[in-house]
């Protein structure tokens, strides 16, 4: 779950210290949380969007940022290869957010809750004093046994995405740079604005059989891939010019001399799926389409190639804001 | 969930507009989501904490306001005659609550979770400008059929709690005021602040299978127990003299001149069970020791009365500050 790639100020080591998983049960360091149940796994998975760190509300429309905030849970079940049950909303929100804004807001959650029948099942509403706070809770499941996790890399397999990357990262600097809407900006921020949880790409893998290691890419593959890599006990080869740009990415980063290479790798919440594989799945035509990027080898750190050439490229990761 | 009970702002009736549950799940409007499984019904409660709106960090201490945060959600799952399976908190710090604050909050939470058995298993942790927010999301479990909810009570029920009334609100009022801070006035905070969820009552009364409505007392009986009227379609007579009291509580009630009966009805966060059932479950021997307070009559409304003889008596409820 979140707690495991958000873990600000070094402190998810000291609450692990304080709490121990069940025999059987996946806790803290994944997605999502896993509990076995008779009719199959149970996923967990929360997160808590705070106004002004991940989300500025003159930036945003109510029905954008209640759409993330569904799209970003929802995306944590589709990296174990799970189907939605249920989302749980909890909202805190200050007298100026009251009302119209709140309405808005319900109504971008309820579009994309819609778009894949996921009803919302409670939650809490209270005031807030001055930050809007937005929790969502997402409950999925699995079948028994088959949930993917970041920990089954091994050494041979193919690194896959699932879409093109760095997409919602130009997005955002448009955005923050309030660059001239043409089609392709607009198309950039919309990725931005508006993503789209794998989820069926999600469930597509899971039935393969052969995926080792899962999870959706929400600080970019640069930092993402190093929880597989830490997960697993492997390091990774990944060759930046197979990396998929959309053309709209490629226009923009030409226009405005943005660096593609490091809005695709160190860039975020592109909600794309991030997994490893034995070779060949790229050809296989009864699932979704993925890309392979890279390979996983021996070691622990990633190695950045260009053209056959290793390079010293490097980036540490999205900061939202 | 606490969605039903702390609606503030008129929110809730525009969020079931747009969200209808799925046939045989309990969506909005309990103490807790109710949906079925082959192995029996999940519980699903969630609840979020905004400094400044349900706690002020200079009048609680960090490892008290991670003890409450817990309790609260836990009492959820006390309140449909669950048991608990897992927690995942939320929390999102200013800079200067990170460090020991966090580490403090954790050591709370720890402790209430280790007390009842229950795991943290994930959550988020993030930033924030200013405030600190906690969202809890529990899960729990009961056997199929058998949660508890708000819509059972029926014309002839006895009404009961588990245990005194107003405690808490006392508490907060004697932290409010500064009280002096003698062995009563000790007792009635440390109620406040470390109020222990009802868990042990709850799974007690669903095994004696003839419960009509059970809810937990977040806001005190005269707003909660309107909240099972309403969803049962009936009215209640309360006796005002028959409501459990701390000696603690009369004793600072005497001394301060307070109410009690206004802190015993209208004080929230006292965590005890409020149920219906047959007469005469105060005689039983094998449960926790039940209280009669009144009983259910047809109508919508409550009849206050003390000494036999009906009061104009009322009060709307708690207020978090």
């Amino acid at each position: 779950m979140a707690m495991s790639s958000k873990g600000e100020f070094g402190f998810i080591d000291f609450i692990k210290e304080h709490f121990k998983a069940p025999e059987g049960v996946m806790g803290i360091g994944d997605d999502c949380a896993v509990l076995p149940t008779d009719w199959g796994e149970l996923l967990v998975s929360t997160d808590l969007l705070m106004e002004g760190v991940h989300f500025l509300r003159e930036e945003s429309s109510p029905e954008d940022i209640g759409w993330k905030a569904a799209a970003v849970n929802l995306s944590d079940i589709a990296a174990m290869g799970g189907s939605p049950v249920a989302t749980f909303l909890s909202i805190a929100l200050p007298k100026d957010a009251q009302g119209e804004w709140a309405e808005r807001f319900i109504k971008g959650y309820a579009e994309i809750s819609d778009l894949f029948d996921v009803p919302l099942l409670g939650g809490d509403t209270t005031s807030s004093l001055r930050d809007i706070a937005i929790n969502v809770c997402v409950l999925g499941r699995c079948p028994s046994g088959k949930a993917l996790t970041r920990s089954g890399a091994r050494p041979g397999d193919v690194i896959y995405v699932t879409g093109p990357l760095g997409d919602s990262a130009a997005g955002l600097q448009a955005i923050l740079q309030n660059l001239e809407r043409t089609e392709d900006v607009a198309t950039l921020i919309h990725r931005h604005k508006r993503p789209v949880p794998r989820l069926r790409a999600g469930t597509d893998l899971i039935d393969t059989g052969v995926v080792g290691a899962m999870m959706d890419i929400s600080d970019g593959i640069a930092s993402d891939l190093r929880h597989i890599l830490k997960a697993s006990g492997v390091g990774a080869v990944v060759e930046l010019d197979r990396l998929p740009l959309s053309e709209e990415l490629q226009m923009v980063c030409q226009e405005q001399n943005w660096d593609a290479y490091e809005l695709a790798t160190g860039g975020g919440e592109d909600f794309e799926l991030l997994f490893t594989a034995p070779a060949g799945l790229e050809k296989r035509t009864d699932i979704i389409i993925v890309y392979p990027i890279g390979k996983i080898v021996e070691g622990s750190e990633i190695q950045w190639y260009h053209d056959g050439v290793r390079t010293d490229f490097d980036t540490t990761g999205y900061k939202h804001f």
